[in-house]
This record gives structure tokens, sequence and C-alpha cells, in this order.
């Protein structure tokens, strides 16, 4: 591997080498902030995984120290996010597993299979493989995802029964925790939940200002109000140790392990491998298109660009991280991010600085977060999901084509009804047969010259010139398998209408590839036509589609002849008739 | 329905209220020749799909009649056909049932359902769904079948044990039954078998040349040398009852039932269907594209055309009729159909009496059938689908694309390696994958003005003028979701590369479609090069994408403008510059 090759695959290498004191004081400052952040939402999003909560800062620590080692965003902040969290929740459940400790094995066994999965993918650069997760298609996952997060944090906020890993199942549980519970409803629960809830929104929308008004700068108040879900942390904690809330009903976060485990590997059992490889890949393409949008947005904003097959290295280090520091998947999270960003982290060493910090309060928290109660951790999740759920997309979709509309629809609505991985593979499959199908019929235009230039345009949309016996066909779309069998209906349809007709021109312009199958169309068309007496021409072939066309006999057999351009085929034509 | 909506459905309405005497003659007379043919095909190809000889006729009579009702191609006989017939085996021999009514069942089950699922195509029109099996893949799956058929073969041919569903299970089970019978050889088996062969294909290649000098016709003489199997049949059949060889070891057909079951509808059992379903939606879509590409070549040599979205209803119907009759799949044979058009069939009607006249031999043949050495119906089996096995389409497709190659060798590789279901599935599946492969890297042109037109093209393949501040690019694909990472990134890149740029102009010639994805990649660039200080225009934008970007507010928030051509774009940019 060359230096150039090495520095391309371990980023550090060239960020590092430059790396100064004032960088080291701006990634600092922002490596605390993340940390205070993060290690709420690490627990959080643990519970959300159906794990033991310290899973979530194993999964915070060893993740970020990768990612700044093979990472290319300086902004990304790589550990447990919201909709990953819950796919590994609906990928281990299936498992039906009854032993915790294999729930936390097929947890570990899922970060290192995506992980593998993702540095497999950048090394055979199939990175475009998430391109397949079309924009509106990731906006209505996320949308119907965070709908089925935060009804599933409703019974450990107010004190229920329930769960479930769609809508239907989690309505149904709701409902019977509810009737269960009507009688004598767990106030203390309730309370510490809902007022956590309120004072969450309340400062998402009015703290900043408020802040502001106080005498904060502006950067300054956007920062403490998104810190404020620590302020309900603390204040809960204080509150469930002062009254005793544990012994009034209210659950705890509990005793949690002081410190960290040692590496692992995780247990090696092929069948549980086998079933959580389809889990396994969706979580990665998932995980990879929500970092990659994440860092590409921030990038964005410093002029500075990401590259997106070493992003699939770094993001895939990180989960193979995660899985030996005994973690779950975890993925470049959006809040994090643009937290990490406005705080001022200059490279991704304060990725690095906020491992260190979460690794430090391993040891010196963990006594203390045992008084956390679980309904407080439910409402931050509420809160943090309710910005994903946007329906915008599904009018902006129904605006624009009926083609997106309907792949958003029907991944939002398989996702609420049947659950995440269904709902992503919808997606796919709907986006994709869609865009086979309208290629399968693509638009045909005859064309005819705008007077007084060299440019053709289709006749039912300019006034145009035309001449009876030359057809002049633009097919807008690619030929290949999907449309030979149109093509040739087409053109045969065309020419039965036309008695007077000599000449037909193939405009290739929106050709972009003849592949054999449709070659064998034409060369049926080209000796169907020859037999009427009717010369078949095409016209502004593409390179590369000549480039496959010299390579077969199609072109010694054309009856007519190839031009550069449509109106030099036209202006031919007519003269040889004069 | 309007009268000519009905007349489209029930194309017998129109052909035959002017049916006459002349068109009866010819008829008739290709009735006779193609019945003469089908009987002892119709008892091969039940043998190979694994059921009683008599379904073979069974599935000969009513599909016929079916057709003649239904079907818009007037040479096409439908029935039991080589391929279909080695997918049928496939399909039940995966049941594992020992019950010889049960297997009957499933084969019923089997042509009822892929006939329910091709009327069904055939009433929604979804017959665009046959494209997604395109020319090479087909000539790739139907010669690896040959293969595999002709293999299976061998086991009747030569008097041993043996059989398997690809190819290292019919050779180990080849090797096996050649082992055990080396000490001991069926040599009556064999010497029936191996000279049937022998002749087969002796008459296959020389009989037409023998008898034109003989004097025939050049018509007739093909004819009888199509007919050659007869020869062969009556041939075995009189040895076989002449020599006693059913006591010297060789299969003979055996008792077979005279006449014609009563119709009956296949069994219901929930699991069965569920299990067959996919093998006979395979069925279903390989027999129509088979039936359809036959269809076609025949009409097309009397400019006559078909109407593929009826022909799913034609044969969609003839599958059902297969099933009630006590039959298994059929669809459009190729040798048959061939038989039927050089024999004179001048209307569908030909069928209808060739299904008269099989009936009768149901009545009156029966008793001799039985007398049939198994061995001889193998070796018709061989020559016929010798035929089929053509290599050439692998040469093809290497020299044209290394996308139809992979294609077709994979369809190959996998049809022999696993066998038939997973071969289609395989040809399918690989050709849309590569189709999108290529699709979400498209090729891009920066293009320049040809001198002396108003002509753009490639600067790496055309002398064209351009500007240093105006980059024109053309990309030559759809924008859509899988190309959009693409698009921003080769734009990015451009403009890093050119300080003096202030115009980026999209030429839009082979842009057939902007799905929302796109859209907002697009926005995304606009926005990022308005920040730059350099203009985002688009050229020769076709009116239905125009129409859907109205539908946006991407035209509000475009920084430069849209024209009607390249030409017109440049030269405004210039003029306004100058």
């Amino acid at each position: 591997m060359t230096l150039k090759g090495l520095q391309r695959r371990v980023p550090i290498l060239v960020w590092g080498s430059q790396y100064n004191g004032r960088q080291f004081a701006d990634d600092f400052l922002a490596a605390i902030i993340v940390m205070v952040m993060l290690v709420p939402q690490s627990l959080a999003y643990a519970m959300l995984a159906g794990l033991p909560p310290e899973m979530g800062l194993y999964a915070s620590i060893l993740p970020l120290v990768a990612y700044t080692l093979f990472g290319t965003s300086r902004a990304l902040s790589v550990g447990p996010v919201a909709v990953i969290s819950l796919m590994t929740a609906a990928a281990i459940s299936r498992l039906e597993l009854s032993d915790p400790s294999q729930i936390i094995s097929a947890a570990m066994i899922l970060a290192m299979m995506s992980g593998l999965f993702l540095v497999l993918m950048g090394i055979l650069r199939l990175g475009f493989v998430a391109n397949f997760l079309s924009h509106p298609v990731i906006a209505g996952f996320i949308t119907a995802s965070g709908i089925l997060i935060a009804l599933g944090q409703l019974p450990s906020l107010l004190g229920i029964s329930g769960g479930g890993h769609n809508l239907p199942e989690l309505l149904h549980s709701l409902g019977l925790g509810l009737i269960a519970t009507v009688d004598a409803p767990e106030w203390p629960t309730i309370i510490v939940g809902l007022l956590t809830l309120i004072y969450l929104f309340w400062s998402r929308k009015a703290l900043a200002p408020l802040l502001q008004k106080a005498g904060l700068s502006a950067r300054a108040a956007t920062m403490m109000a998104r810190l404020s879900p620590i302020v309900a942390v603390l204040g809960s904690g204080v509150a469930a140790w002062s009254m005793d809330l544990g012994n009034r009903g209210v659950t705890l976060v509990g005793t949690v392990p002081t410190g960290l485990p040692g590496l692992t590997l995780p247990a090696f059992s092929l069948p549980l491998w086998q079933s959580l490889a389809v889990p396994a890949m969706m979580i990665a393409i998932l995980g990879f298109v929500e970092s990659v949008s994440v860092a590409q947005g921030l990038a964005a904003k410093k002029r500075e660009r990401i590259d997106p097959d070493q992003e699939l290295i770094g993001l895939g280090s990180s989960n193979i991280a995660a899985s030996l520091a005994g973690g779950f998947p975890v993925a470049g999270g959006f809040s994090r991010s643009v937290v990490n960003f406005d705080a001022g982290a200059a490279t991704p060493a304060a990725g690095f600085f906020a491992a260190l910090l979460i690794a430090a309060a391993t040891f010196f928290l963990m006594p203390y977060l045992a008084w956390l109660p679980r309904a407080t951790l439910a409402a931050t999740i509420i809160v943090a999901v309710w910005s994903l759920v946007d329906f915008s997309i599904v009018k902006k979709a129904w605006q624009y084509s009926r083609a997106d509309f309907l792949a958003v629809v029907s991944t939002i609505v398989v996702t609420l009804a049947v659950g995440v991985e269904a709902g992503v593979a919808t997606g796919i499959l709907v986006s994709i047969f869609v865009h086979l199908y309208k290629s399968s019929r693509p638009h045909v235009a005859i064309v005819g010259e705008v007077p007084g230039t060299e440019h053709f345009r289709n006749v039912l949309r300019h006034q145009v010139i035309t001449h009876e016996h030359i057809l002049s066909l633009r097919v807008d779309e690619s030929l290949y398998f999907a449309n030979t069998r149109f093509l040739e209906d087409l053109v045969y349809k065309e020419i039965a209408e036309r008695p007077a007709l000599k000449h037909v021109i193939l405009m290739c312009s929106a050709v972009n590839e003849i592949d054999l199958s449709a070659l064998e169309s034409l060369e049926a068309i080209n000796s169907r036509l020859g037999d009427l007496g009717i010369k078949l021409h095409m016209s502004e072939i593409k390179g590369p589609v000549m480039d496959a066309l010299k390579r077969s006999h199609f072109l010694d057999d054309l009856t007519g002849r190839v031009y550069l351009s449509q109106h030099q085929a036209v202006t031919d034509i007519v003269q040889a008739q004069a």
C-alpha cells in the first residue's frame, strides 16, 4: 500500500500530523459537552434495545476511538442511536431467547456482523448498495420508527406493562396495560415521567430564547438548551434518592457494574449468527446511510467533504469495537453529532476525548446512576425521537410523483404494521420495482425540428417541422431487457399507421445502454422494416453505446445509416430524396 | 364490455366468423400431422415430469381447445413441453410425496395455479413482468435445462437406475447406476435405446435431403423428416411385441387406461397449494415467455401480430383446462408449433381438430401404446432437447457486454449446479442487479459544441468548442435514488478542479426521470454552487421531467436558467458575459 493509500485508509495520519494546541482545546471542550449528553442517552438507548443499561456506555467508548482512527468526518459522533437500537431490539426479540447472557451475546454478534459487513463493503467499494435506500424511503422509515419508539416507551413512562415491535402489538399491549392499572395507577412513576416529559418539551422550545434574554450568547444558549436533559436526569435522580422513590413503585435503573469489562469476542454459535445475518445487514446499511447523511450535511456546512467508502471502514470498525467492548450496534447519530459540531469539535480527536471521559464516568458515576428512574430515561427517548417524526415527506412525495409517494407510504405502513425490518425491505423493494416498472414502459416522443434551430423536440409539445416519409422516434430510456418487447410493439404500431413511410430514425440521445436483449430486438426490427421497404437509421448514439454496437454485427446489417445528430440525419435523408 | 372488448378477449369471435372451407381443409391436414407427432411426445414429456404417461395425453386435449377459444396466435400449439415438464418434476419432487395419487394431485394443482396466475396477470395487464426474463437469460436457462433433461433420460435409455434435479445429483446417481450394472448390462434396453437414438439423430440430419433426392418436394420432405419419430415409435413397439422384449428386461410403457377421465378439480390442500405457489409462478412466467417468443416469431413470418396480454389469458385458460382434465402444466412448444405452422395450419381451429384426434387416440391407440419401450421415449426426448442446447449465447454475450455475460453464465451455472427454479431466479435477479448497478454509476460526459453545428458531444471523443467559465455536463442516465450520491460527488469533484468556473449547465437529454431523491440532491447542489458563486443551469429537460419539476419549488430556487437546448444555453451565457 502506498503512503497515500494508507493515509486514505487511516485518515488520522493526515489530520493527526497537523494537530495543534488550539484544536486540542476546541476538541476537549466539545468532548465534555458531548459526554454530559451521551451518558444518559447511552443508558436510555440500551434500554430501548432491550439490553442492560451499562451496555449503552460500553457501546459509547471504543467505537468512538475506532472512528477517531478510521473515520473521515470531523463532526460525526458514533454511538447508540434510536433507530438502530429499535432494530436491535426487533432482531433479538425474534430469537425468543430467555437467558439474559444469550441476549447480550446476540447483541454483540449483531454489532460484530454489521461491523464486518460494513468493513467488507468498504474494502469492496460497495457503498453504492446504500443508495438503494432512497431519501423518501429513509424519511418515511425514520418517521414510522419514531412513532414505534415513542409508543414503546409509554409503559416505562406510565408504570404499566406492555411492549411490542409494531403498531398492532404496541396498541394491544398498551391497552391491556392501561386496563390492568386503571384502578390503581402508579402515580409516583406517572408524575416523574410526565414532569420530565413536560420539562423536556418545554426546554427544547423555550429554554434557548429564555437564556438568551437572560444575557447568554445565542450559541451558549442553544448549547445549554441542548444539554437540558442532564437537568432532568439530575433532578429526577436526586428526587428518587431523597424521596426513596424506588420503594414507592418507581422502577429505577438499579445497580450498574462499576468500571469496564475486558474485551471479549462474541460467542460463536452458527445458528445464532445465521439467524442474525439478515438483520445485521439491514442494521449495517441503515446505520451507514444515517451516518453518511449526517456527516455529509455537517461537512457541507464547512465546505469539507467526507469519503463515503472510507466511512464504511470507519463505521464498520466502530461496530466491531462495540462488539469487542460488550456493546451493541452503533451509528453516527444526528443529535449527538450536531451537539459535537455546535460545541466546536475541530477534529475526530473530540470523539477520542469523549470516549476517555465516558470511560472515567463508568468508574465514578455508576453508583449514582443506579438512582435514575426509568421513567426519566423513557421521557428523554420520547422527546429525542419526537423530532424524527415528520410526515411532510408524504405530502412532498404526493405532490412530486406518485412513484415516490408509493414508496414512502408503503414503507411507513409496513414499518408500523409489521416492523422495522419488513419496513426497510419493503421500501427498498418497492423503490426498485417502481423504477423498473417505469423504465419498462418508457416515455416515447415523435420528434420534429424546432424551426430555426437544429434541435428536435416532441411534436405534441412544440411547433416543429416533420416529413411524411420520415418517422423520428426518441425513446426516453435505455433499451434493455425490461422494455425490448415494448419497443418492438411500439415501432410496429407506428409504422402500421403511416403508409407513406420510407425512413425510421431512432434518436438515441436518451439511450444510455443497449443490452443484448435490446440488440436482438433492434435486429428483428431492422429486418422486419427491411422486408417492408423501410430503412432504419439511428442518430445521436452515445460513445459507450456505439462501442458496444461495434462489437456486434448490427451496424453491418443496418438498412439505414448512423448519424452524429438527428439534424444531420433528417437533412441528409431529405436531400437524398430531392 | 363492448363488442370490441369481447372480441379482444375471445378472439375466436373474429376469425371464427370468417371461417371457410379452404381454411378447414388446411387446418384438418395440419391437425393430423400434429396429432401423429404429439401422441408419443405427450407420453414422453409426462414421463419426464415424473407422471403416468396418460397424463401427457390429458394435457394435450382440453388445453388445445381452450387456446383455440382464447389464443391469438394462429400457429401456436399448446401442450406438454420439455422445460416446463422438467420444472414440474423438480417442483413435485421437492415435496417428497410417496403416494402416486398425491403426485398426480400436485401436478394438477401446479397447472391450476399457473393457469390462474396467468389469467390474473392477463386481466391486470401484468405481461411486462415476463420482460424481466431477458433473452440471454432464457437462452442460457434453456440450454442448461436441455443438458439436465438429456442426462435425466440416460437411465431409461441404458436400463440403469438414476435420477436427480441438477448436475451433481445426476452425475452421482448415473455413476452409481453404471457401476451397479457394469457386470450385467441390460443389453436389450441398451440396443433399443441406442438404435432409436442413432436413427433419430440420423433422420433429423439426413432424412429430408434423402427424401428430396427420392423426388419429394422440399416441404413434403421436411414434413416427413419431422414426423420420423413416429417410425421409431412404431418400429420399437412392433419389435417389443414380436420379440416379447418386456420379458427380456426392457421396461415398456405398460397398460394405459383407455379413454378419458371426467373433469375434476384438483384436491384443495392449503399446505400443498402454498408450497407449490412459487414453482407455479415460475412455470407460469417461463411458459408464457416461451410461448410468446414462439408465437411472435411465427406471426412475424406472416406479417401478423399477436396480443401478448391476451396470450396470458389464452395460455392461462389452457393450463386451467389441463388441470381440470387431469393433466399438468402446458405451454406453447417450439417444435410442435413449428410443425403445426409448416403443416399449413390456417387458424387456431387446427388445434381444436388436433385435440379431437388425440381424444380419439386415447380410445383406439391405448392398447398398442402399452408395448412402447420407455427407452424409445427417452431417445425421442434426448433428440428433441438436444437442439435446445446452444452455447453460442455465451460467446455472443461475452463479445457484446460483460453484464449480459454475467447474467447468462450465472443462469447456466446455477441451473446446472442447483436446479431449474434457482436458475431462473438467479437469472432474473442478476439481470436486475447488474442493470441497477450500471445505472448507479452512470456514464458522464463533459460536452462541447461540435464546430459548425448546434450539436454538443463528449470532449474526449470529439473535437469540440468549450469555454473556461462554463462546465457542460451530460449525465447519461435518469437521475434517481441509485445515483444521486454519485451525482453530488461528481459535480463537487468537477467544480473543485475548475477555479475559473462561473456556470454549470446540466444537459438533461439523457435524463428520463428525476425522482424525489434526485430532486433533493439537485437542490443541495444548487444551493452549494450558489454559495460558491456558481450558477446552475439546465438544458434539454424532457417534457415529462419538466412537468414533475414544475410541481416542486426547485425551478423557483434555481440560481441559473432552464434552456430548451444546450446550444441556446451556451450561446446565451457567452453573450451575457460579453
